[in-house]
């Protein structure tokens, strides 16, 4: 008997636990097709990431990255940073200050955008106990957390944030990260959050970790090279790829949530009745 | 200007952030060895994983992982999962279920340690609202969670589980995974944690998703193959790796955990003043 089935048992293990149930499917109204003029399609070696920008909430940032998009500023640089259960990041290589790449019409600094006045977002929130913020749910279908007063993007997986240096304007877009690790939610409220990763995310987490401090490569053979960042609006029909979110203030999204909260497959002894904020990922559907 | 210092720039940022500062030096006397009889030490082609067992929380299972150690059960075995933001696991990935390596003199089936009356754990408490438990802290350096009534590791980043199907019974430790990503802490209470990665997380957790359902790879050469298993005390002393893992039942773990609470580091501007049970990873060092 101690033969029998351990592979399939290997492939049954854990395997309810992954995927999501809902009583019921959403109907097709439940999902939302978003604005390719607030997609960011990255092509790398080996395939494609696409980015949904947080244009409500970052509008600043947002504008600023659109036009180094739009200006071609992000093709042949590079993946600069891959920092185990934290963030990928990249920038301008160049070493020399008097090389670097010209950033054209885009601003040099941009004012952050950490958080805003509560009462310009509205935040479907869930029930959840959140270690960083009183109140939590999504905007837009991103992340997000209040305090009464105001509200923040989180730094849930995949949120894509404008890295900065000490001085709070200091992020202009020219270097973006994506967190892939447990959720460093002490940044909230700390930097900007200008988007999430919709679909690649698995091209940017398995990236080698940097030997260097923080996960920085040490010689450019480490990069991994960024071939081009275009505007979703500006992707040919025939390389586009359609997408769906599914939408976020809906009942239809409600009864993800509860049933991510409340887990009944069979697998489960314990239901749980919990549920983290970043536990939950809106999800997303290829429609091509 | 806008071309001066952008690599600086892109060096600094975020630099801060993933840098853990203490006020004070810990003593040595804060930092513990780990007991080499409760070390398990995987050889991959492209380098070591050191587990740390729970052995106190989970007697049962961690006995018979060890027997499994101890007769090479694993040697040959493979990695045959990948999911992205969720778990690497490793299992015999004979298709035949008549051709499956014999667990030698390990048990077929092991009652589920998933979690044990409070008062037989001593959790070294911090300061959190955590989603998922009432009281959250660290019990033997791993981290975990109580109700009053019960206690339990919990499913944070690093962590090694008993992979089972639907009987609770049903691991025995022949298959094992590690969580890599945002901490599913749905699973506590449902499957045995049984240790935690102390060294080589960056090894597993750039392993290519698997393109199968649920990351399980789909052909045989997409496997990561395991050299070998070893237990620490079974490693000779020229390949031993010496690690001390910062205890975390003193005075300086408590100042450390304050030190993640409330970022006084420059670059901040929202100290933050909370934080996440799964944001705290007991700092490993080597000493050889």
């Amino acid at each position: 008997m101690q033969q029998v089935g351990r592979l399939f048992l290997a492939i049954i293990l854990l395997a309810l636990t992954s995927v999501a149930c809902t009583d019921e499917v959403p109907l097709d109204t439940d999902w939302r097709t978003p604005d390719p003029a607030n997609l960011i399609v990255m092509q790398l070696v080996n395939g494609v990431v696409v980015i949904e920008l947080a244009a409500n909430f970052a509008p600043r940032n947002v504008a600023n990255i659109k036009t180094l998009v739009r200006e071609e500023y992000f093709d042949g640089l590079a993946i600069i940073r891959s920092q185990d259960n934290y963030v990928v990041q990249w920038a301008d290589p160049t070493e020399e200050a008097s090389e670097a790449k010209s950033i054209g019409s885009a601003a040099e600094t941009v004012a952050p955008e950490f958080q805003r006045p509560s009462d310009e977002i509205t935040i479907a929130t869930i029930d959840s106990r959140d270690a960083y913020a009183d109140v939590v749910g999504f905007a837009d279908g991103f992340p997000a957390g209040s305090d009464g007063s105001h509200a923040w993007l989180t730094h849930c997986y995949g949120m894509v944030g404008v890295a900065r240096g000490n001085a709070t304007d200091s992020g202009n877009g020219t270097s973006l990260y994506v967190i892939t690790g447990h959720a460093p939610r002490h940044l909230d409220r700390n930097i900007t959050l200008a988007g999430r990763v919709l679909m690649g995310m698995e091209l940017l987490s398995v990236l080698p970790r940097g030997p260097g401090p923080m996960g920085f490569y040490e010689n450019a053979d480490q990069y991994t090279s960024i071939s081009s960042i275009r505007m979703g609006d500006k992707i040919d029909d025939q390389e586009r790829i359609e997408l769906e979110v599914m939408r976020t203030d809906t009942e239809a999204f409600s009864a993800y949530v509860k049933s991510r909260t409340f887990r009944n497959e069979e697998w489960f002894v314990e239901p749980t009745g919990r549920i983290g904020l970043c536990n939950i990922s809106p999800p997303v559907r290829i429609t091509d």
